[in-house]
C-alpha cells in the first residue's frame, strides 16, 4: 500500500487514501469502523477527511447560500487537458514531476483552470464531483474580506473605527481598541494561538465552541462563536505585525452583519452568488445558535470558486457589470506592508499577495485549499484537496511551483 | 394578541405567531429567548416551529437531494389569485370562511395550486420563500412509497418477500415475517406507538435515536436509526389491520437501499428530482451516522412538490416521458382494502386515498403538510403549514373542505 512520510509521520498516499476505495459512510448503517462523526472527532482526521471535506453538511448543521433562480452563467470551454497533464515542473525539493501525477501526490480532490475566462482544465478525484460543494476552509476568509472591503469602499463601514464602536459586546476583549482595518489585515495583538495539532491552542477551544469538535463531558466553556470571541484577551500591540488568527475574520464579519442587518449567508448570496450566476448553492457551517463561520465555514463547488476567481482577475467586473469595486481588487494586489511577512507574501483584506512574477493573489485554506489568481498569465486556478497536513507548507512544496509553471505555460 | 383554542389549549393564532415578527434566530448571536435548538427541544415546539420548519438544515445535519445542472422545468402561469382568494366554503364545524383568510387561520406557510398543469395560485407566509425547502414531514413517505412501488413493478423488489429475506439484520424483530407489501401498506403488527405528545411513545424513542430530539444525560439507548429499528418487537398479526407507523417507511427504504446500493437521497435524485427538472435542491435530515430519514426527513420547495403532484396526476408521465410506471399510480388510486380504515380513507404504497368526489389521493404530514392530487378537477394543491397540532385532524376541519371547494370551483 502506498505511503508517504511528512515530518516524521507516515500517511497513506493519494491513491491509497482514495475514499471511494476506503468506503466511508456507505451502506445503511455504515460499519462502525467506517463512520465519520463530530462525536468521534474523525471529521478532520486523515484519511477520513478525504470523504468528509466533500460532505460537511452531512456532519453538522449548515445554512444555504442560494444561487438564484434559472440557469447559471456559462463557461466557454477550450480544453487543454493533454497538454496540461504532460507539463513537467520542478518542486521546491528539486524533484521533477508531471502535472497530472503531482495532483495525486498532493491529495487533490479537484482542480479547475481558467485561462482568459475559458475553462481549459477540470479534474475530479476521490469523493468530489462537479456539483458537490467542498470545504473551502480559510478560502472563506477571502470571500468575507472582499465583501467587507467593498462595504468600506462604499462607506457602509469605516475601517478606521474600532471594533468596540461597532460591537459593544467586544468591549473589554482583545479587540476593543483594534481598528476594523487592523482586523481585516490580521494585525491584532491577541492572546490566541492557532496550532491545529495542539490541544491547548486557542483554535481548539474555538472549534469546540463552534461545534466542529466534540466537547468533553461536563464541558462548561463557551457554547457559541460569539461567546467564545468574548473570551479572547489582548496580548501585544495592534497594527504592528501580521499574525494570522481566524477569529479576526469572525469579528470582521460580525461587524458587517451588525451594520447591514444581513447574515453572512445573505451577504454572500446578494453580493456574489447571485451576480456571478453560480451554478450550485454553496453553504456555510454554523455554530450551535446559527451563526455562520466566516473564518472557515464555506463549502462551494469548484466551478463556483472559479467564477469568484475570475471576478477578481477581471478587477471586480463580471460580464460587463462591476460587481465588486475595482478599487478593492487593486488595493489587495498592491498588498499592505510586504516587509511584515515572511516567505515573500503580504496580506490585505483577507487575501494573500504573492508578489510573484505572475502578480498573483491567493485565497488559502488548510489541507490544501487554494484559489490562485494570476493576472499576468490571465489565469485562475482553483484547487480542493484533503492533504494530511493542515498547514499548507508541506503541500506548497509541490503546489506553488506547479501553479507557477502552469501560468508560465499559459502565458506562452 | 390573537389566540386560538384547540383541544383545551390556547395558542397564538396565524397572524400573532408570524415568525417574522417574533424574530427567531436573528442577529449574531440571537438573544437566548429567541434561540431554537435540538438541545433545548424547541425545534418542533410551537410557535418556534413556524420558523424551524423552513430551516431544518440549520438545526441538524442533512444530505442534499440534487436537482441536475442547468435550467429547471417551466410552469406556465395562469393566475387566478383574486378569484381563489374570494372563494368561500363551509368548514367541518359549519363556519363560512374565505379561502385567503382560512389560509392564515390554519397556519399556512405556503400554498401552490396547479390546474391542468398551469400554476393558478401561489402564496407564501411567515418564514417561507419560494426557493426555501420546507419540512414535508410524512409527505416524505409518499415519495419513498412511489419509488418503492416503481421498483416492485420493475421487479427490482418483490413485495411478497419478507423483510428478513432482504435484511438479515431484522431477523428476530417485529418485521422478520412481515412482507414488503405489508410494510408498504402499513399493515404490520408492531409493539410501537406513534403519539407525539406522549414521552413514552415509540416515536419519541425513534426521534431520540435519530437526532431529532435531545438525549437525556447518561442516555444509553439506540444511537442510530438502524439500531432503533432492531429494537422493535412484534405485537399482533401482520396483514390484518392498517396501523400507521413511521418506522415501516424506514424499513421499506432500508430494503430499497440495500437492494439498489443507492442511498435514499440518490434514489430521489435519480428517479424524481432530475427527471422532473426540479428548480431547487431538496434535502433529507439524517441520523447521526448519515442514514436519511425516509419516514419524515424531506425538505423541499413548494413548487418542487407541485411537480411531483403533477407527475402523479398525469399517471407518472412528465413532458411526454414515463417517469414512474402508470401502474403504480393506478394501483394507489384504486386503494387497498378501503374497509380497513376509518374516516373513509384507504392507504396504499404510502399514499392516502380519499375516495372523495374528485378521486383524490393525498400525501400528508404532521402540522399540516399536504399534497392533494385531484384528477377529477385536474388539480394539484401543495400546502406547507406549521399548525400547533401535530395530528392533522384539527387542521383538517378547515383544509379538507377547503381543498374540495377549490376543486369544485376549478372543475367548473
Amino acid at each position: 500500500m502506498g505511503m508517504l512520510e511528512f515530518d516524521g509521520h507516515r500517511y497513506l498516499d493519494g491513491r491509497a487514501s482514495d475514499p471511494r476505495d476506503l468506503g466511508w459512510m456507505r451502506d445503511a448503517p455504515p460499519p462502525v469502523e467506517k463512520r465519520i462523526t463530530i462525536e468521534s472527532d474523525t471529521v478532520l482526521q486523515f484519511p477520513q477527511m478525504r470523504w468528509s471535506l466533500s460532505h460537511m453538511r452531512e456532519l453538522m448543521p449548515t445554512v444555504n447560500v442560494w444561487r438564484k433562480p434559472g440557469a447559471p452563467s456559462h463557461f466557454e470551454r477550450h480544453e487543454k487537458t493533454g497538454e496540461i497533464d504532460a507539463l513537467t515542473f520542478t518542486d521546491t525539493n528539486g524533484r521533477t514531476l508531471r502535472f497530472d501525477e503531482a495532483l495525486i501526490d498532493n491529495y487533490t480532490d479537484g482542480i479547475v483552470v481558467l485561462h482568459r475566462g475559458r475553462l481549459v482544465y477540470e479534474r475530479y478525484f476521490g469523493a468530489l464531483e462537479p456539483h458537490l460543494p467542498h470545504a473551502c476552509h480559510s478560502v472563506t476568509k477571502s470571500y468575507a474580506g472582499t465583501v467587507a472591503a467593498a462595504f468600506v469602499h462604499e462607506d457602509v463601514l469605516n475601517d478606521t473605527k474600532t471594533v468596540a464602536y461597532y460591537l459593544p459586546e467586544l468591549q473589554g476583549t482583545g479587540w476593543e481598541d483594534a481598528t476594523l482595518r487592523q482586523v481585516m489585515d490580521m494585525q491584532t495583538g491577541l492572546a490566541y494561538t492557532e496550532v491545529y495539532e495542539d490541544e491547548r491552542s486557542g483554535v481548539r477551544a474555538y472549534m469546540r465552541a463552534c461545534g466542529w469538535r466534540p466537547r468533553p463531558v461536563g464541558y462548561d466553556g463557551p457554547k457559541t462563536l460569539c461567546d467564545y470571541l468574548q473570551t479572547v484577551r489582548k496580548e501585544g500591540t495592534h497594527g504592528e505585525t501580521f499574525d494570522y488568527k481566524t477569529v479576526n475574520t469572525d469579528v470582521m464579519t460580525w461587524v458587517m452583519t451588525r451594520v447591514t442587518g444581513r447574515s453572512f449567508a445573505e451577504l454572500l448570496q446578494e453580493r456574489l452568488w447571485a451576480p456571478l450566476g453560480c451554478e450550485e448553492d454553496g453553504y456555510l457551517t454554523i455554530d450551535p445558535v446559527g451563526t455562520p463561520l466566516a473564518g472557515a465555514g464555506l463549502s462551494a463547488s469548484l466551478r463556483d470558486l472559479a467564477r469568484f476567481g475570475e471576478l477578481i482577475r477581471c478587477e471586480g467586473a463580471w460580464n460587463g457589470k462591476q460587481v465588486i469595486p475595482a478599487f478593492v481588487v487593486h488595493d489587495v494586489q498592491n498588498g499592505d506592508h510586504p516587509a511584515k511577512l515572511s516567505g515573500g507574501y503580504s496580506y490585505r483584506s483577507q487575501w494573500w499577495v504573492t508578489h510573484d512574477e505572475l502578480g498573483a493573489v491567493e485565497a488559502r485554506g488548510i489541507h490544501g485549499q487554494r484559489l490562485y489568481i494570476a493576472p499576468e498569465a490571465e489565469m485562475v486556478v482553483v484547487r480542493f484537496a484533503s492533504h494530511p497536513f493542515a498547514n499548507s507548507q508541506v503541500g506548497d512544496i509541490i503546489t506553488t511551483p506547479q501553479m507557477l509553471a502552469l501560468g508560465r505555460m499559459l502565458r506562452g
